[in-house]
């Protein structure tokens, strides 16, 4: 079971509103600084998760135990587009829990490759391809942080080029160009295996859903999922005036044997 | 590994087309009678996962592994709300994972048990309350079949009335009346554990957020998630006809020690 | 002003619920015959809108009358895709009002010919492009029900092969190949004249929006707009189950003397 | 017809981009001036609407002819929530056109009464209530800008008090408390004349629906729209990244002689 009361070298989520949290390691002897006053890592040491501490200028800071989507959230860069929600349907649509082997790619910042190691630990494995050495060191930085290295392993190679891995449960595609990668997938997949792509654009999707249909894939589907927050409070309760209106479209599949007759 | 040979005793997914799918049990000596004709499973057994099989009228049946969406879809009912798109959203803000322990209510046909069980699995426990006798029945079935009954005990209680267990991870549900559940849960979480709620009016969700922050919950939010499917066929796409406009609102929130100043 | 009492030849709404609607024309010395029995017309002549009559099997239906979405409503077929919603967002962003001229295509069953022949009359017009005889006559007979055919004309030409009018107000277009138009409707419009064209597919409005960058429209923009149904009710409150996911995308754009810089 | 050269006294559009226009009034010997350089009206009077202009700083303006749309959102302010989508479907459900008698409250900035005032001319009338002083001098500037103040009459009376008019097509409304509105509504429209409600929050709408269930009112519905923009390039296209995710909800109904039985 995971602890419960806060130790030296935990990461813990500093809560100050819904807007402003920040993701810190606690280091004993020292203090972390906000615009809202510091707050000494000595004072939370020993304390329970969910309890509350007030900063050098007087303001209340809550101290969470990071989850899942803590830890996506924040590895996420402005640059990223997978956002938690679109990882939650990536997770389903794909089958994989505990013990799964999963070939994906890019690597990016690594929050996907995050949350599939999370889900397949201990037995499981993720297998990350990314070209791009710079994320590579990113991501290794996030996996570290979020206790989830061990069952991921990063890659420093092209998918497009071909996959290593045999037998795989699923193939998770977060790229640029996922149709060259379709026959790559269905060599790699068991039989029955699932492949999931995401893809911002409407063209990715038609060359995706294109390249299965060539493949000897079934059950292809798209989808795309919007999110919309409630503001709610007796008696003027509301949806939310801003949302995200698009972050990828997500498309799912089954390796057959052979296509359809 | 899971095995990639079909064998005895093992649910086959029979796929006709997109709409149309049988979760079958493979059983030697026996057949499977749709519109389309009937199955021998004595000439599926021993073949891959993913490949096809005629039926006496002729028509091409693919046999898919069912996945864990394949459960839930096939055990729900209508009067059942709980889609595998709201599931999937529950799973990932509840930061539930391999090992956690979590309480759910009220168990229903057991869809949401089963891909709890799913997660959790080996180590962790899923504690499913519900007091309608005759739902016990159709979860405990739909979970044998998902062969994730280990994982799961169907508790004949009234969570309203309070919870036996202590020190879990997350409590999720899905019944009537959450606001009453809420002091309860606040016990019986672990520090820092979270809630998710999941009700279709908003009627509940204020209800709901008001006991929150009565008891002590913070990072309290509130969405709905919206899934559109698109057609895709080049020169042709576009989103579909239909879709579905409501299942529920998901509410989330995080136990604090207390509440804020 | 228009009359309030229910006379003959009126056309008149019967609501048995919001379901069940019926547009007829009021005859004396006739019945209408539901499967909920029937209405004399006698009975109606004379009356206040909005009263309500008992049919011969006790059953109340409301007499309405027909307001211009009714009339669009009830003049739409399985295949037309452009409804109400669509037609005030075309209606708005077109920039028309009383005394426009516009040119229009196709006609189909006249809905969408319907709308804007109500908001130009009594002094503008609408030129209706169509070239399948068939729904001309259909149209016809929906504007003359509409007591709108005076500000419309048909036309059985293909729009495509030319538009005769020039200086109009807008040009507003629902058919398959709105591009091969973009020219035709750059030489009818009047200097910062507006074009609106619906169409379900995207590719549809890809090659829509490159024929109006070649053509000297500036100000281009493409929407899609969703309707969701509120169940309203103290308590139980809630967004309606089901939901039109998609009819088309609406491009808009204004003429301008020559193509930017 | 309208004029299709600039001409002093014209309140022109000045378009740098999709994000950055102004509304202008030309007038002889004077310039405007923007962060992008300045622009001398006598070079624009006399040219033909859709032209452009270079600016002092060699930036080029196209020069608009205003739309309805451009008038209600340049009079819109922070505070304003009802958007040209809103507007749009509201005069769509109100079943009005040229020549409907309409009441109106709260004026707020003019927005919706321009609306109303473009459809209705040039024989309706617009009687706009509006309690807050302050407003109604924004609302008449803004009515006046764009040519439509002979159509409205400005009131400066609180609606909830009653209504001076009888027999109109519609009554519309935009304030904190359209239920204590409803009574004085069903006196003042005609026979199955039509009432629509704009309201952001969900507890308004059902105190509204209420009343109108209480006040003889048939055919009751409750809508939201959403509206998605698309960005569209060949290879790239994809909808926007961000939306609106809520102005309000619509609800219509008509007037009856007395409720169902």
């Amino acid at each position: 079971m995971s602890n419960q009361k806060i130790v030296e070298g935990d990461y813990v989520l500093l809560y100050l509103s819904q807007r402003k949290t920040y993701l810190v390691k606690v280091e004993a002897g020292k203090s972390f600084h906000t615009h809202k006053g510091f707050i000494k890592f000595d004072n939370l040491i020993g304390k329970d998760y969910g309890c509350s501490i007030v900063s050098s200028l007087g303001f209340e800071f809550f101290v969470l135990k990071p989850l899942l989507h803590d830890y996506i959230i924040k590895s996420v860069r402005k640059t990223q587009i997978t956002y938690p929600k679109d990882i939650a349907l990536i997770v389903m649509f794909s089958g994989i829990g505990p013990g799964s082997r999963i070939v994906e790619a890019g690597t990016g910042t690594g929050a996907l490759a995050t949350a599939l190691a999370h889900y397949i630990k201990p037995k499981g494995k993720v297998y990350s391809y990314e070209i791009r050495e710079e994320f590579q060191k990113t991501a290794e930085k996030n996996l570290i942080r979020a206790g989830l290295i061990d069952f991921v392993e990063l890659k420093a190679k092209d998918i497009t080029a071909g996959i290593d891995e045999a037998d795989v449960d699923a193939v998770i595609l977060d790229l640029a160009t996922p149709w060259l990668v379709i026959p790559h997938a269905y060599t790699a997949l068991k039989p029955c295996g699932t492949l999931v792509s995401f893809s911002p654009t409407i063209d990715q999707v038609v060359k995706t859903v294109e390249a299965l249909k060539e493949n000897s894939f079934l059950d292809i589907e798209t989808v795309e999922c919007l999110i919309r927050g409630m503001q709610v409070e007796r008696g003027k309760t509301r949806p939310q005036t801003l949302m995200t209106a698009h972050t990828g479209y997500i498309t799912t599949a089954r390796k057959m044997t052979r296509n359809a007759i």
